[in-house]
This record gives structure tokens, sequence and C-alpha cells, in this order.
């Protein structure tokens, strides 16, 4: 394989928060290619697409939006013979990923199966920093541990992780919304905590935890959790 | 104050791993501040440097080499101080923070005592993101939990974290590497993990965990953790 494959971090959704690096890989790679799910336009094309040298290729990959892994799983093993096949052929080649590449990114289903090409992974900004840059207070400080919690592990994982810590995040929010919302009335962190919807995007909107209805939810969320009894943003 | 103050994430020291959004605010501003230590030349400063607009005012901040919190926290009144004088007099700051301004950044001691002041914030690449995207490895994937470790502390906090924990980051090693190595022995991560030195910077150096000498202490590093017998690199 004498082409490049770059795994190139695009951000959060601001295309401003594209670094230098993401920058010239963007512009400097033969194909450009970036996962789609069915009827939506790709965030990391919007985010990318006014770097995309005139000439090269495009080349989106459809995503499954199953929740199980198979579906997805075997749409990575299409991308990833595409690729070897473009770099076979020489072709320098950027696959954008939202956020950063390695933090909970589609990136590792790429590095584990292309052990042979020659990657580089420029890293970027998360939704994580994004979102503590919106609300302005600090994601962790000092010697505090910071926790990243998937929404989806079962709620007495996620008691037994928050019960003692200060500072976490919960990710990947969607249909969990509800349950999350009432562990962390059980831990003590639901009075600070606040939801960031579309980090940095336009539509960003930035809601305290218990101004949520009953019935409403935030979209595309992370949920930033600081124990204490001061209740955020009143 | 009719002045606007933007703290800027520079990155973890590759200047092309700055964003767009802060070379635009690191070439706009008035006043360009960063901290400083006794003989060590800014690294925040070499990062953004270029970028200064010809005009503007350098005003490199002192800040103490002590461990204790005291003197830093004087030094953080007398920033805060001088950028509120700026504020006043309808200047435009840019305050440089080495990684992201939240992620355990110095950011959250100006926001504290600048209450007043209209601030924005750029997030920044963190030496979290630099440091899987060096070593190419995930810092975390799908469901799982990761946490970020800062090394001083205690044993039986880092041990009770670390347990149940297939994902870990432990920042702020330093003088703390030999208990810390002791600690990822106990805990089953120490054969996976990877010490990254100087993240994309020119000297960074990613050595696994168990190749350091008895006496031999890695410098500016990240320890990126993963349970498994599997030997990294081997």
């Amino acid at each position: 394989m004498s082409g490049k494959l770059t795994l190139v971090g695009v951000g959060p959704g601001d295309p401003e928060l594209l670094t230098l690096k993401a920058v010239k890989a963007i512009g400097a790679a033969d194909v450009v290619v970036y996962p789609q799910k069915p009827g939506e336009k790709s965030l990391a094309l919007s985010i990318a697409e006014m770097h995309i040298a005139g000439q090269a290729t495009r080349l989106p990959v459809n995503m499954p939006m199953k929740v199980e892994r198979k579906p997805a799983q075997l749409a990575y093993d299409e991308i990833a013979a595409a690729i070897s096949s473009l770099l076979n052929e020489g072709k320098s080649v950027a696959y954008l990923c939202e956020g950063d590449p390695l933090f909970y990114g589609s990136a590792m289903y790429l590095l584990e199966r292309l052990p042979e090409a020659q990657i580089a992974i420029v890293p970027g900004i998360t939704s994580l920093t994004a979102t503590a840059s919106a609300v302005a207070r600090p994601l962790a400080a000092r010697n505090e541990t910071l926790k990243v919690l998937p929404a989806p592990l079962d709620d007495e994982k996620l008691i037994a992780e928050l019960t003692e810590t200060q500072s976490a995040a919960i990710i990947k929010v969607g249909r969990h919304f509800d349950r999350v919302r009432n562990v962390l009335t059980k831990t003590g962190h639901a009075n600070n905590a606040i939801v960031v919807e579309y980090a940095t995007q336009d539509r960003q909107v930035i809601t305290p935890l218990l101004d949520f209805a009953k019935d409403e939810r935030p979209y595309f969320s992370t949920i930033l959790c600081y124990k204490g009894d001061e209740a955020w943003g009143k």
C-alpha cells in the first residue's frame, strides 16, 4: 500500500473548530471518506466541506441506523476494503471523524481492519471540551477525577461510578435521558447538572437538567455533572 | 468593562493543532496574556506566537514554580486585576491556555475572578486525545467508562478507581511516577500501559510503561491504561 490514510478529527460542529492540521489533511486528500446516515446530511462533511480540494473524490459511506453492532461492523468491513484499494492505487485518503477519532470514535474500527496501512491521526476537539466551553464551567480541576460515562450503562454501574465523584460527563444520552435524570437525582448531581444540545453548532441549546419538563428530551446532548447544592444558572 | 476576554486553548504543543477559531482570536487581540515559569520559555506562547498581530502587546505572567496553591492564587489575583484594567480600557484580550482552558486548565481561576467580564472560551485539543492519536489506540470505545485520574491522588483512591475499569488516563504524573507504576501493576493495567512524553511536540517519546528502568522517569507525560494481558507494542 503506497497511499496514506489520515483519520481526521473534525470537531463537534463549528467549522472554525477544525485544527490547522485537519484543514491541511483534508485539502491534500485525493479521496475524502465520511460516514453518512440514510436521509441525513453528514455532519462531518458539512464541517469539512469548504476545505476539500476541487478535484478530490468524495466517498460517502452509508452507516446503518440500527443499534445492533453487526450491521455497523459490516459497513466498516466495506469501508476498509474500499480504502484498502485506494491506498493500493497510491491515493491519499482522509477519513472524517466527528469530534476526535479515538474518543468514542469510529476510527478504531478502521485501525483494526487496516493493520498494514500507513495511517496518521489528527486529534479533534471533543464534544466534552466543547460542552464545557459552552457553559463556561471547568470539566475538572486540580486533583479531581473526571469520569466519562456512556448513558447506556446500567443504573447500578452509573450509580456506583457517580456516588463518590465530583465531576462527570454523561455522553450518548439519547433515549436514556429519563433514566439518567433519575440516576443523577439519586446521586446528588441533578441540581447542578447542565444539558448541552448540539454543542458549538448554530442550534446549540444549554439547559439546566431540572428545567426539562417530564416529557421533554434533549437531542444530541452531553450532560455535565457537578456535585453540590448550589443550583446552576439560577 | 467594554473590552472582551477570550480564553484560548492552544493545544498540547504542535502549532498545527491550533484551531481556526484560536488563530482568529489570537490575531485579533490587542493584548496577549500567557503564563510563564521562571527561566522557561512559555509553551503557550511558542505555540501561538506566529499568529500574534505585530502591534499587539505581549503580557507574560510569571507563575510560581511552587506546588503550594497560595502563591499561584496570588498570581491569578494579579493577572485578573491586570486583565480587568485592560477590559475597562476597551481592549480585546486573549489569554493563552495550554491544552484546553477547562480541562484541568487555569482558566477557571480567571473565570471566578472576573464575574463581570464578557468572556468567550475557545476549546483546545487536550493532551488526552493528543496522546491517544500519538499511540493510535482508542481512549475508550462503545459503552466503556473513561476515567481521567490525576497522579497525586493517593494509592487507595487510584486503586479503587482503576480496579473495575478498562480504560483510564493518568495525568500530572511527574514525581508520582514510581508510585503510579506500582499501582498499575497491582490493578493489572501495567502490562498494557503506554507512556507518552511531550505529546505532539518535536521531542515526543512513546514508551511502554514496563520498559522504563527502575531509576528512569518520564517528563511531561500522560499514561494511557488498558486492562488486559496482551502487552502493548511487543
